[in-house]
């Protein structure tokens, strides 16, 4: 089975978080929540208490097929000084494993890196941080390894887009379907 | 400002829930999440642990402009079991005062009895519980002081419905746009 790492830290946007992990988890992917914190509750950016499924300190990372990362303020900035995170981080893109990250979250890529002549999106105002990317305005894009979404309004998306590549096409348009999600 | 009261019971769908809640408080809507239970924490129909920011015991609901009911199973039948919730939204209509639910919840409505000769929407299968409405298979409808909606992926488009309807149409299509949810 798939497994998949969403983390999250105080001031990460819940729902695009948990929006995408919502999917995933019907897809029977098996999907933890990581605080990047020393406990393990987190306070979105919109006021929002999650408990997540372990800290970061305790998570053993090595067997994720994807690593996840939600946007929102000010916990994209804190994901992004999480040394254990981004060391993760890196050594997934090094094995040639999965990244995905929305909304400001693509910038972290950008950051360590990663998106050199890779297509990716982002948040609007984030595109300079999107280092040697080919930005597309897309709501979802996958280029190899990486994929990466544009804002909340995506986060179904996304999750439908890993349901799509860690499962199947036709898994991702039997949830998509099974959602209710048909206004496009 | 407008207040919304959203109840969480252990196996409500979380992201129906904090989809539109996230919308809400985007909005600048005063937005509360009140668990059933005696405690705060619920855990969700996708395994998510939340703490609300209240529970029904000390909640005042008169103030309430808009009582919400996610869906999600078992939520949706903890739901229609508490006593204190299901007399409140029997005052909230008596008051003429606005309810809206999604998924399976709008069955609540329609076991109270609410929905006589109303428009309304719900997850496919749960159509004959909406007694004495007009069901449409739209994603949300609104009418008079109920608004309903279909499933997980109409959440955000919920919360938009509500935040046209609270506030106005243009602070809805605002948001919209904020959120990136450009699909459609």
């Amino acid at each position: 089975m798939a497994k998949v790492y969403a983390f999250l830290a105080d001031g990460s946007e819940e729902v695009e978080c948990l929006a995408a992990v919502d999917v995933l988890r019907r897809a029977g992917i098996d999907t933890k929540l990581v605080s990047i914190k020393e406990g393990k509750e987190i306070s979105g950016s919109h006021g929002v208490r999650i408990t997540c499924d372990e800290t970061i300190g305790e998570a053993d990372l090595s067997d994720a097929d994807v690593l996840f990362l939600p946007g929102g303020m000010p916990g994209t900035i804190h994901l992004s000084e999480c040394g254990k995170l981004m060391e993760a981080v890196k050594a997934q893109n090094a094995a040639g494993k999965r990244l995905a990250a929305i909304c400001a979250a693509p910038s972290i890529f950008g950051m360590l890196g990663l998106l050199e002549g890779k297509k990716a999106t982002c948040f609007p105002g984030f595109e300079d941080k999107l280092s040697g990317a080919e930005y597309t305005r897309t709501g979802v894009v996958t280029d190899g390894n990486i994929t990466t979404a544009r804002g909340l309004g995506y986060a179904l998306d996304l999750g439908l887009e890993l349901t799509g590549l860690l499962i199947s096409r036709e898994k991702a348009a039997e949830l998509k379907a099974q959602i209710q999600y048909d206004q496009f």
